[in-house]
């Protein structure tokens, strides 16, 4: 049983119902964001859901059977929205596209990355800063330092900065220069991190992990939710399986379960999903039909020089006429579900 | 190394082709189907192509660097198209649709989802015979009977039957009531029954082995192909691996994959593919976006009734909605490619 | 429920059973096998075990929960055993080893692969005479003229044969030269060939799916056990999984648990389920302590020159060490067992 | 290729070493341990070892190919041995035990565990004080709190403490308290905490990722290392695989591989591993016939009542039998290597 408490809701009223719960039998953890508080109730008997409704104090309140409470569709029936301060706004109506280079290299890039994104009036620019890599002898990003110039560019230019945090030790220093924080697929069930991202109030983009099940996944983004963050954006990024013909295996049958059980938005990276250039406009358009709310998708002036990932990468070029078509697509599916 | 011979070749011809290969190193083995007749040519020194291509009596030459060869897109660049005698044709220009039950269970089933498919100007309809169950004491299928009605009531309407073969021994008797023999996953590398496939004049739906890697899917095409058999569908269906939210995990990425190493049709079958009704449309758009040439959806009049797969399958309310969607994708799909 | 009945019971007697059991609600399916005769009785009613076990003709019942029924250990309590007519004998109490070549090649291998088996006391030799190859243009076997000696030798010097069979139509040919079928990992869900081998009076040596669940490979033995043949080995012999850094992953948790599950005997195949000739004998030996009732294993006299998995196979030499260290880890393992 | 330095060089002697390195095409980068100095020399040309070999101040050197350099078995090819101050040894002659609950839960619990390990003369106790739990809502430990008394009990009766890590925050409040740090499987490519904990001077128990591959299991080790810290302990603990029947899929594949290409002691985690009761003695026993150096196992005074992981847990009757069976494994294995 979840129950949503009225705004503004005396410290009195507050602990009678909890109160009144225990009584009845059932333990009640508070839940506070920004946009609300919250009582997640466990208890053994069955509730009478109508008898809790009409105490004074809350404002509404759902049976939620899922192991994860915040996040189920069970809770929240309508399609969760992120609004950003100048009114940006990533939900189901619109395709958001966030397009940048895999690592930033330096300030040259930027700058013809944001004007790229800027005629083609992309809003979300990614690029990471730091990188985890499998070997320690590798390119590990350019810290803080390469996010200044980054954000610098891209605020001058009303983009919006996606960027990489690894430890909870890093989201300080970023937050000034980053509107949505990006938590990659090797920290998706990295919970001290989930935890302190659940404190911050800036949207997190959660990717799953290369071997996590949804249910995994979804218990990563309650991890957030509950530490009081409302804003997390669910990303398949493809599973690891034995086919080892590409990069990953992209999971779309993610796309319409998490849609289905779950009301945050749902992106996809068919990047890392296929990882292999050729493939990745294909698997972007086909995330879209599968009903994504977003795609992520690596570009770089000339893919072959990247310190990183040059292989899945688009050039400009392959991007535009990638966008294009993404928006045409979308349009197909606002026009499908219409009908 | 591959050869195409020129068409009614002498045997003198050939041999002479055959003994200059051999003089250069190469050994040559004569594969021959309905259409062609191929050399494969297999040696350690490096080939002069232009050579052997200006000998008399060899049509076209290639090298092809692949383990598979005559499947192979090194072979043949324009895309292959399987031809009934009726003009009916499986082509990357139109979307195949093939819909049909799980299993044929009786006439009436199959005499109302014969006028469903016609209303809905649907030319091909699955429907299993022969059902291979993973457990000894299940229903497993009507038999040649069954066939004989569902071929009967098909054949009278202009609809070619598609029907799953488990075993050698049931070509024969089922060779005059189908017009496409399927392949279920179970069998994808049954070589014996494969072989045999390729001495058969029918065309082949030849679905990916559940845990099949792509590399060993297009070697299972290759020995239907070598024994004489050009007309091969590629069926992408779904994947073994962790995940268990669903019943298979739908592998998109072979979509592109396949189209781009191989010149025959590929298909999706989402309905075994995600195995959830109502994720089976989200997935046949993906697919259509991702590029396949057709797509295997199971429909029933009343999918709880359905004596097997009954959770994964459309009823004909939600078949005609998915067959009016699937065509607006297409259409956008070969709009875009255009542009 | 699973009913055994008396042997040598009059047809009346038994449709009699069959009858009281249909007034109390079950559906009877009678099983035969050269041991014993069984009813499968399916039901939805809570049995009364008790009144149908005082049955005339009723020698043995048990509720069995499992899908699978035959193959429980629901059923049967203690292990299974396979009996030859020599007296030789697959049991619990003594590890049997199944040595030889990946391919039989020519009768010079065979003759010095039984001396080898001779000298060191070895049982059964393992040799294939038909090949499953990934690519058709692979060697795929000697066929029946290769058998035909492989047996003459082996059973000029008390050496079993055990060969695998890969389709329906090459059982009778190869009968009377094997002493045990092998059913390779690709037909281990074929189910026309698990049919036809419980019709055989021969043992099977069942292979599990190189991507099978246990509850599938479980449910493929019920297949010939179903169809008349208790004689059934079970062997695991790797999966397939996301690690490439060795052919297969052998799975031993599979042993116990097949152990667990089934009174059938569980063999390992180390030589595929790890597929590098130096961590052959480790896993072999871990098998053991993991419970396996025997081994196979792979051996040439000149792994570099085997037509085929080479890599995995063990030199004379390696063979010699690897069988007493088998056998004095079998020795352990019976010593813990009864302190 | 790898070198290694004398002790006690100068500065100047080592800038000369880097600088000759340069001049030949070589980019060096130092590392540091407690033990030695290493520099890892990057470079495209053909290393003339020998000459490098002579310069003053080189101690020892080797070509690598290996992606990961100092953990190889390239570098060193003697077994690591990991020494405590009270000159407890973990090493290839004798197998090392440990055991201990999934989580601490109270004084009285570490209490009688302390007693049980001293009795079976075992000399490393686990307990986990960090849980990283899937729900935000489950018991996430006792914290440092519980490390204290945990650690105080096992000190006094001279018992190491094994006890997990899950973040950078963590090491320093542990510090005092552990004797060898434990990443679990979610952080094993949590690379700023291996990175740390390369700079701390207690050995690491670094498990390997539910779905990582041996290589980046290698790579996780080679951060530990290259920061400094040489005493690395690799655990296998099952992977994730399409099987359900058990918790993970113990890969003892992994036992003899990474033994083979690494210097480092292997352990195997077989609660883990295979994650059923029954399952675990004959899993562990096969862990030490397939080379492994130490195992994890847990246990309970009473498995049903413990707070996390009991269905795994092996009440001390079991483990007393294990720990038993284990040494006399241990005894076998040591005399046939020996033979």
């Amino acid at each position: 049983m979840l129950i949503q408490l009225e705004e503004s809701l005396s410290a009195e009223l507050q602990d009678s119902i909890i109160e009144e719960l225990k009584t009845h039998g059932y333990k009640a953890s508070l839940v506070e964001t920004r946009q609300a508080q919250y009582l997640i109730c466990n208890g053994k008997k069955e509730a009478d859901i109508r008898y809790f409704g009409n105490l004074p104090g809350v404002k509404d309140i759902h049976i939620v059977e899922d192991a994860n409470k915040l996040v189920s569709r069970q809770w929240k029936v309508q399609d969760s929205e992120i609004r950003f301060d100048d009114e940006t706004l990533i939900s189901r109506d619109d395709l958001t596209i966030v397009m940048g280079p895999c690592s930033v290299e330096d300030e040259e890039q930027v700058i013809k990355t944001v004007e790229f994104l800027k005629e083609n009036n992309i809003k979300f620019m990614r690029g990471g800063i730091f990188k985890p890599r499998s070997s320690p002898y590798s390119f590990r990003g350019l810290g803080i330092e390469g996010l200044k110039f980054f954000s610098a560019h891209c605020r001058a230019n009303g983009i919006k900065v996606v960027s990489e945090v690894m430890q909870v030790s890093q989201i300080e220093p970023m937050y000034d220069y980053v509107d949505v924080f990006q938590v990659g697929t090797r920290n998706s069930q990295n919970y001290n991190l989930l935890d302190e991202l659940g404190k911050a109030d800036k949207p997190v983009l959660l990717k799953r992990g290369m071997s996590g099940t949804l249910q995994e996944f979804l218990a990563s983004a309650e991890y957030i939710f509950s530490n009081g963050n409302e804003n997390i954006i669910l990303c398949e990024r493809g599973i690891r399986t034995f086919e080892k013909a590409y990069r990953n295996t992209m999971d779309l049958n993610a796309i319409p379960f998490l849609r289905d059980k779950s009301h945050l938005p749902v992106f996809s990276d068919p990047s890392h999903g296929v990882g292999i250039r050729n493939y990745v406009e294909p698997i972007a358009l086909a995330s879209v039909m599968a009903g994504a709310d977003g795609v992520l998708i690596e570009i770089h002036e000339c893919p072959p020089k990247a310190f990183s990932d040059g292989d899945q990468t688009l050039d400009f070029y392959q991007a535009r006429r990638a966008i294009q078509r993404l928006r045409e697509t979308m349009e197909l599916r606002k026009k499908l579900v219409v009908e």
